[in-house]
């Protein structure tokens, strides 16, 4: 009873810190992006493709968790955006404080997009809200199409799945009917992407789709 | 502190738990292998390979996590193996009381060794002791050379590492040295073994390391 009743206040005091996030990240009219996945299937090099492509009238930011290293940031460096990484040590997922402390760190004038490079995790990050806007979840080729059945938390809240490294599809045998219907079962919601960082495949989907979801933030109805 | 004590009390009473299951395997005369990755790095897959060649003189038998579906334990149905799935709901690890339930379900005698394929997740399994003998850490090529050192804490602890899939190592541009670089700084104990299922690639190195390992087990001095 102990461990749940502990588990619940961190959750619940992570929460009070994630709605916080929320709040000041849509007083800057930007619109924060969890993105969440395996290690490997391709968050950053989104990121380096995504970030040029929106180009100078929206403006991005980047938080990057992971347990060690500053390599990530420093991929971003080229592309001139502000880039904080957190390194969580031994922990599993970032946390709406570690975000909080992330967004410090940032000038939040001007900025379009906040996008939060979660650790990679295809399970612990699904609990955490960091006060995002929305989560977008990457299920790369080589992992297998059997992966949305196997770990269906992180995809029920996803609001965007997008399916990468579609360039090794073939060469992989990945049966992408198969993820369909599984998604389908959890989340009706999101739409899929097919996507290649590779070959460009469902770039512009993608940033559209992007683009779409900044809109009520800045504009929408009351 | 509080959040800090129950997890040092739920580590203990793993700890505990992992113990046990490692003297009963060990009267049993066989070899517990804890294998962890990410999701999708081909645990399931190295299976299928090494179930049969190791041969009728090196039964085995599996445990399988996963947060939910049957599928890997189904997979491993025509090997004619006993596999016992491990269904952790929202959990992001094995741990040893859930180790030790699927042992009951097994019968032991005459076994060489047990297989247990953690949850895909290349954090939070490194945290926790199940009573195996020897940790095998898979790394699959498409996930990146930069992995090991990102996600240090489960290479730290390994007795091997599988560099799998390097049937892609061309395609995906892997390089190999710096994995090996970066293992060098966490790890100088753990063979590093280059392995496709595909091509065959690596497998009897695997094998005879996995021989090796037993030995200890039941002959090795007191």
């Amino acid at each position: 009873m102990k461990k749940i009743e502990v588990v619940e206040n961190v959750l619940q005091a992570n929460d009070a810190v994630a709605a916080t996030n929320r709040q000041r990240l849509g007083r800057a009219g930007l619109l924060a992006v969890n993105l969440m996945s395996s290690p490997g299937s391709g968050k950053t090099t989104l990121l380096e493709k995504s970030i040029p492509a929106l180009g100078p009238d929206l403006p991005c930011a980047v938080l990057v968790g992971d347990l060690q290293t500053t390599r990530d940031a420093e991929r971003l460096g080229p592309l001139a955006v502000q880039a904080v990484q957190i390194n969580t040590g031994t922990g599993c997922h970032l946390s709406a404080p570690q975000v909080s402390r992330g967004l410090d760190a940032l000038d939040l004038d001007g900025l379009a997009f906040v996008f939060i490079e979660n650790v990679g995790n295809m399970v612990c990050p699904a609990a955490f809200d960091l006060g995002e806007h929305v989560r977008v979840v990457l299920l790369s080729v080589p992992e297998g199409d059997d992966k949305v059945a196997k770990y269906p938390t992180l995809f029920q809240r996803a609001d965007a799945v997008l399916i990468t490294k579609m360039d090794l599809a073939d060469l992989m045998e990945f049966n992408l009917e198969r993820v369909r219907q599984d998604l389908a079962r959890l989340n009706s919601r999101a739409p899929v992407i097919l996507h290649s960082s590779k070959t460009g495949q469902g770039m512009t989907q993608w940033l559209n789709w992007l683009r779409q979801q900044r809109f009520p933030v800045t504009s929408g109805p009351a």
